[in-house]
């Protein structure tokens, strides 16, 4: 057995600064672990009590009588570091400790930090400033959380990993009151050693879990994330996780609009979609997702049946449904002859969505019968059952019926319960039927399933252009012209345009583009050209030595710098202009794509994805990219507008993030913006950009 | 003592068609009134038995021993009607009659449903398809919601009224579950007579209530709806209501895009906001917002001190904050000072917000410091009050620290349970401080606190332009000059135009309108000109000839109709486009703004409001109306954009609502599409529009 296997389920823990005081943090540990049934050797090390609840108590961690698999640290940090260097002298495989007061209060607290990883030098900890693991698989408490006050807990496949002691307690308990059953729940908090990531490691291989949910603060180490993440999807393992700080604000970017509209919380975003971590949107999802994908059935669709007695509450669910986006079509023929062959009374709605059998309906016959015809109808992926009051009071009835007939599908069946009663919700819940108090959890669970049911592993595709010569560009900000003819260099088609220092040559150069060109500034000194006058377009080969006159003085007093250099380009008319930019992140390089057009702008058009660990996007994941676009109408003759060159389109996306690949952390920063795209047929043209590389 | 008085407050109840047996729906009624102590008389009637529950029982109506205040009737809805007539005959107050199998059923429903009224000639009726009323303030329950079989509930002060009847029960428990306290509970389900607005207008009245929740499902008299919120707004009760429908395809128009914009249940946002209606966005929020708006103390702006013992439940509800537009910044410098003073221990973090306590923290007078020290300081306008775990085992601690403090500060306190514990957060809301499982909760009624504080009525502006002649105007559809005439006699500024027939008459109205114009084919068949090459921008005297003869003949070709008339218009340039439209509905008239161009089509940014029952809109409604637009920077000077003139373009909101309020009925449809708002100092233009007269 490996270090975390014995901690996951170790035969001995020895309890360090055990307190004979159950009523306090430190008397919780050895409490809760006799009175969940752990099995194995407590060994309770505190100098100055002889005896703990009639277990005897050892003065110090050299007078123990065995090597302790697990040692739960409740020290205070002031303290925890000597104890753990004593329990990794003698062998201890981990070590757990609950004190606060380490990197998370400052400099002193960091240092503190420090001290205790030098002191675990080989022994695994868990924490600091955990609250510890619960493995109800196993009836194996290591934890002093206060929701283990409760007597029971019930056991099921969902595992937990949380970055917050406090917030472990509250999912214990919340699952507990209904009736959902949790395998293995671990705090990792301060991750001085073990993170979330091991932890999804493991899960992933434990065979009494089946769903594994995570409430993250912040990843620390994405590769290994990833890694356990998608070895989870591997193994069949739906991972939920709820992620804080939504509200961050963007991060900042020197040069690109991509880094501020990429944003801290969209990259998480992106990192889970990669690798089919399902978000959950709000800390009641965390629980309502995975107790709906533990039950092992699939979504295929999102055509819900809604079985009520109730009016009501079957509106609320079919609203709730209709919003996030589900279809609720009433029973097709077949299925409504056989509700009517039920005979549930005169006033039942039985051609409608809702179906309503009405208080009559309530009988087990009727109920089996309605269950089993919505469950057979070739019309319905999943059904949601509504119990009302009436249901409630008779909650075997209704759980009895939905028995009988779930074996003979292998469709989703979820509950919604109307009034407060949550006795009846967890009875449904344990009977394989999870129960849901809002319409919003209900539309969120299936919703989840859908998503892990549709999700696919994105395809890296090897870099193709391994020959792409980029010596000759300097380091630092590239200007316009090099920038694109960088991305040229690896396949991005750019506009045609020549670099010109005097009137004389723009003119030469309008000439060979025309018949209508652009002029612009060129000078790596000056970034937001249109901003000072740098920019003019629709010029003839007549006006442009003009212009170009009049462009340098303007300039020249707008920013002091006296421009030398300019490009001339050919107009580019009739498309759709995009942005399509990239942007590195300790999660990961993202590429983003978004609307052109301050309109677009200003409502946040972007869609983002990570690039492979190893190569650019595939054609596939490109186009999906773009169709993601709240305004991909636009692209796709939308009121009469030409169809654009989507192939062309992906083939430049592609060929964007093959660079970004293959460039690695040469390239710090890169977009073009705008990126025209033209009608089919016709190709994409980047009209202007920036790169930054590293030296 | 009017009939809906004495309906609310019985002093008599006769139950026609009582059940000896308490389990069944008809038995319920007796039960539940003795059961949660009604004073009055009861007078079961029941021709098969002699006494119900040792109440002497009546074989009919007419042997009744006085007239009752208050019928309920449990007859099914073929013999229901009858019982009715009698009760109209001895002069019954009020009926409330349960069966189903009305309109909601059908066509032979509906025949029974117009019996009904017909026999209770000028006896009120609650329902039919009600489960009844209660009334908790006066101990009165006339209902047969199984809700009723718990034993106490918390009396309060929310009025509740719902046109579900198995809502009402939903909303009874789940209430009492948390210790929310309400005052009166109306179903009005199919609303034959009593409406939702009936029980609003009575319910503003009721000196037990404070805050009036109602559950949606379709406001059948608007303005009957309207009088009665304004009247509760008036009286100082906000109304918060959740309305059902949120899925609903928008509503079709034949000409105008403005009625597909506007939608069903956009028009109820519209209406809600005219009257001071808060909208639950869920239905939890439906008791969440009242249950924070029944404290009685006023939200003055968005800075949210979180009080936390423990980290992860204070990032959960400072990210909910965030993410709803709440700040959470951290304390001032004399409030952190004070709740330094405090010395709570080492590793209290209380130079942030959330401001955490740690465990150490949790003792009464540390607690009692804190919480005063946060009600005191001037940069936080409300406290959120974390309690975990370690808080839920100790909820005296918790509340009596609040208790101590609230008195002395009129700013709302709310709390956040992290572990699941419905007793302690039961405990804090009855003792005034409303506590929420979900920060997503939180979030919402400090929201809906915040909204009840800053509505403000719209104010109505006479019509200005009595005098206006319309006369010479045909009824239907107006062609496109037409209609800008119409827009142009209250008020809109138009793009100058000329209609004209032939070549040489466009290039005479081009020569005078130039330099470049615009050419389209005027016709009252052609509804959408520039999908059958009907306009042409941006040309000159020299070639409007050549182009007209060529629309002409492509116009004919697509659409079969051949062109008399063409319209030669000044071209518009540098402006922002908008569409400004009106929709008549059941619900009001709605004056509907809307960005142009297909990106803002794509992401539907429009904003609506209605019109106010007498004239048009007054300015600072017009500005409020673009200023929600989210592309509103674009008109504010975004990115180097000169400013639009605003002045001008809510001048034209005005003119316009003016010209939708005094026309009335006779203008069935109306919109510009585009306006032109130019640069500050340069007005707008109305440069195409339709409008539909009634003959």
């Amino acid at each position: 057995m490996d270090a975390i296997s014995r901690l996951l389920r170790p035969r001995s823990v020895a309890v360090i600064g055990a307190s004979t005081d159950a009523g306090k943090t430190a008397g919780r540990p050895v409490a809760y672990l006799r009175k969940h049934g752990f099995g194995g050797d407590i060994y309770p090390v505190n100098p100055r009590v002889d005896a703990i609840d009639g277990l005897r108590c050892y003065p110090n961690v050299a007078s123990l009588p065995a090597v302790p698999d697990v040692a739960i640290v409740l020290l205070g940090a002031e303290r925890a570091h000597i104890a753990v260097r004593e329990l990794a002298a003698r062998g201890t495989a981990a070590a757990i400790v609950l004190a606060s007061g380490y990197s998370e209060t400052g400099e002193a607290g960091a240092r503190r930090q420090a001290q205790l990883i030098e002191a675990a030098g080989g022994m695994r900890i868990l924490g600091p400033n955990t609250i510890g693991l619960v493995n109800l698989t196993d009836g194996i408490v290591l934890s002093a959380s206060g929701a283990l006050e409760m007597d029971r807990f019930p056991v099921g496949n969902i595992g937990v990993v949380s970055q917050s002691g406090g917030i472990l307690g509250a999912l214990l308990s919340r699952a507990a009151a209904r009736g959902i059953g949790l395998s293995k729940l671990v705090s990792t908090s301060n991750e001085v050693d073990l993170d979330l990531s091991d932890f999804i490691d493991r899960l992933a291989d434990d065979p009494a879990t089946r769903v594994i949910a995570l409430y993250v603060e912040g990843v620390r180490n994405p590769e290994k994330f990833r890694a356990a993440a998608l070895k989870a999807a591997r193994n069949g393992k739906p991972v939920v996780a709820f992620k804080v700080g939504r509200s961050e604000a963007g991060a900042k970017a020197a040069v690109s609009h991509t880094g501020a509209l990429a944003g801290a919380d969209r990259m998480y975003d992106a990192l889970f979609q990669q690798v089919g971590v399902i978000r959950a949107q709000t800390f009641a999802d965390l629980l309502d997702i995975p107790a709906a994908l533990a039950t092992g059935r699939v979504l295929r669709g999102n055509r819900v049946a809604i079985l009520t007695s109730t009016g009501g509450a079957g509106t609320l669910v079919s609203d709730s449904l209709g919003v996030s986006g589900f279809e609720t079509p009433p029973p097709d023929a077949p299925t409504a002859a056989r509700l009517r062959a039920l005979r549930t009374g005169d006033h039942a709605a039985l051609d409608r969505n809702p179906i309503d059998v009405t208080l009559a309906g309530l009988q087990p016959e009727l109920l089996r019968g309605a269950i089993q015809a919505l469950l057979d109808s070739p019309g319905y992926d999943a059904l949601v059952i509504i119990v009302g009051s009436s249901g409630v009071a008779m909650p075997e009835l209704m759980a009895g019926a939905i028995a009988d007939c779930l074996h003979t599908s292998d469709k989703p069946v979820v509950a919604y319960i109307s009034p407060h009663a949550p006795e009846a919700a967890a009875l449904l819940t344990q009977r394989g039927v999870p129960a849901f108090a809002a319409a919003e959890s209900v539309a969120a669970a299936l919703d989840g399933m859908l998503r892990a049911a549709r999700w696919n592993a994105p395809t890296a595709v090897p870099a193709s252009r391994a020959g792409v010569d980029i010596t000759d560009l300097p380091a630092g900000s590239l200007d316009e012209a090099q920038a694109k003819q960088l991305f040229a260099r690896f396949g991005v088609p750019c506009v045609r345009e020549i670099v010109v220092a005097t009137p004389e040559e723009a003119q030469r150069a309008a000439r060979e583009l025309g018949p209508r060109v652009v002029l612009k500034v060129l000078s790596g000194e000056i970034t937001h050209k249109s901003d000072v006058g740098g920019v003019a377009v629709n010029l003839t080969p007549e006006d442009i030595g003009t212009r170009l006159s009049a462009m340098a003085t303007e300039v020249k007093a707008r920013t002091g710098v006296s421009p030398q250099r300019f490009l001339v380009q050919e107009m580019v008319a009739g498309g759709t202009e995009l942005i399509l930019g990239m942007h590195r992140d300790p999660l990961g390089t993202a590429i983003l794509l978004g609307m052109g057009g301050v309109t677009a702008e200003l409502l946040k058009d972007t869609t983002m994805c990570l690039l492979p660990p190893q190569g650019g996007l595939a054609r596939e994941d490109a186009l999906a990219l773009a169709r993601r676009l709240k305004t991909w109408p636009l692209l796709d003759g939308f009121r009469g507008r030409p169809q654009a060159d989507v192939e062309a389109l992906v083939s430049a996306i592609v060929a964007f993030s093959q660079m970004a690949s293959q460039m690695g952390e040469r390239l710090v920063e890169a977009e073009i913006n705008p990126l025209f795209v033209l009608p089919a047929g016709r190709g994409v043209r980047a009209a202007d950009g920036v790169a930054v590389l590293r030296a």
